[in-house]
């Protein structure tokens, strides 16, 4: 079967999809993105993820492409099309085409791109034994609570880490704080089993994930701070891990050449990943697949 | 007559000029450009523009699309098939379509977008009476150096200004130094009648219409001290200026509510717009248009 992408109204082979060249998002990086995971067919943690979108589109100034009922349709039938059960889907808005210019076009329309895979299984080997990160300066720039497609320095980053054979990378800001990976959140145990994880401000993306997980946290009654973390502090922590919508929660053993705690995955961690898949299979069990749109 | 775009080895119909939505230079904003002005049929300082595009392409570890040869030749054919004598050349270089993933993909070929157009002439009111611009905070990420296409930060800067009714927002770093325009280098004149701009550094693109200029500076003995300055010291100077490959070099008459020196465009700024301009006929009249290639 050949996959199938949505494009600005029209569903296309995914192969042959394509965009105009002025269209803002190439050549400005002018747009935004949502990364959903599917599981058994249906959006995990969907309510967040448009929430975000509306938020980033907002900070942009970038008109909706649609409502969100819409949207919700669509994204729907580029799973549906894809015959997608386990996978993700990615969304794409951009300030759309217009005569390349700095400024705002007065007249451009949003343009919207949907595609959806099947996911490739977790990595048994990272989930079994955990994961290695290594810190970098964070040089990106002061907006990163917007989900902009202007993510040069997060790809560098993260070749930097697979080249150091590492998952990820942990970037560090100006005074020795962790901010966040790449294109996951960060976080640690203190000894006295505390969750700790940033606070969300410009400095990081607040991922779905992330809020997803301080909710598991409250209703267990699991004790968390969203406070920064040192590099230091990261090292010398008994647990540490990242969450993302495609890692979920993975345990990291090792942080630059030290390794964290007894360089195993430890029991926050596992137990934290366990309580994040209950909580999307619990929430796609109990949802429809498929609303109804007037 | 309908515009042509070159993408990838074609030459198509700009209007259906497209790349595919999984360029990475879409996705990830994974690529660089340059804007060359094209006067009386020939490139402006082509041999400063092409430099910085091999740099450019060299820092983010992307493959040079073709020789800079057969480049030379292809910004020509653009050129000409759009029937362009006085205007711009655009092209744009990124790493190639990739299943979407933040690593560099192992087998990605660079794609190459080229356009032209006719320039507007120069706004006549804005050299007459000089221009204003307001100050901005500099959020940019920490390789402004590096001519990408991660815009997103400049257009927002852009569009500021020009809802303040500015022609240019300067970028102010975090110890109060103006580092640079959002698409133009900054300039001021001291009292003593030295030329001031930034020094080259990942804070700033350094810009093939200021090289030019340091070197005409140099070749009429005129001083000048490469080194940053704040914004109460631009306020406080006799002249200030901005240069551009499209702006060439324009009068800055206003900075925020302060006016600069009389108010008026000064001798400093219109002089060395002569001389760019003078530099740029030069250059072009004593090239060939059509380079021959093997």
């Amino acid at each position: 079967m050949s996959r199938i992408a949505y494009v600005n109204g029209r569903f296309q082979s995914h192969r042959e999809a394509s965009i105009h060249i002025e269209d803002r998002g190439y050549q400005f990086a002018d747009g935004v993105y949502e990364v959903t995971a599917v599981q058994d067919g249906r959006l995990v943690d969907e309510a967040l993820h448009l929430a975000r979108l509306d938020r980033s589109l907002a900070e942009l100034r970038i008109a909706a492409p649609m409502s969100r009922r819409a949207l919700a349709f669509v994204l729907r039938e580029v799973i549906r099309r894809n015959r997608v059960r386990d996978g993700i889907v990615y969304l794409q808005a951009t300030r759309g085409v217009a005569p390349r210019d700095h400024p705002f076009p007065a007249d451009a329309r949003t343009s919207l791109v949907i595609t959806a895979r099947r996911a490739r299984a977790a990595n048994p080997k990272a989930l079994a034994e955990g994961i290695k990160v290594i810190t970098i300066p964070d040089i990106r720039w002061g907006r990163c609570d917007i989900k902009s497609i202007a993510l040069l320095p997060n790809i560098l980053g993260k070749q930097q880490a697979r080249e150091a054979g590492a998952y990820e990378a942990w970037q560090v800001d100006g005074t020795g704080l962790v901010t966040e990976g790449t294109s996951t959140n960060a976080w640690i145990v203190t000894k006295a089993g505390e969750l700790i994880t940033r606070q969300a401000s410009n400095a990081i993306l607040n991922g779905c994930t992330r809020l997803a997980l301080l909710d598991i946290a409250r209703q267990i009654g699991l004790s968390f701070v969203e406070r920064p973390f040192s590099v230091s502090e990261a090292k010398a922590a008994p647990e540490a891990f990242l969450t993302s919508t495609t890692s979920l929660v993975l345990s990291i053993v090792r942080i630059d050449d030290t390794a964290i705690g007894d360089g195993k995955p430890g029991p926050f961690g596992r137990k934290l990943r366990e309580l994040y898949v209950a909580h999307a299979e619990g929430q796609t069990a109990k949802r429809s697949a498929m609303p109804e749109v007037a």
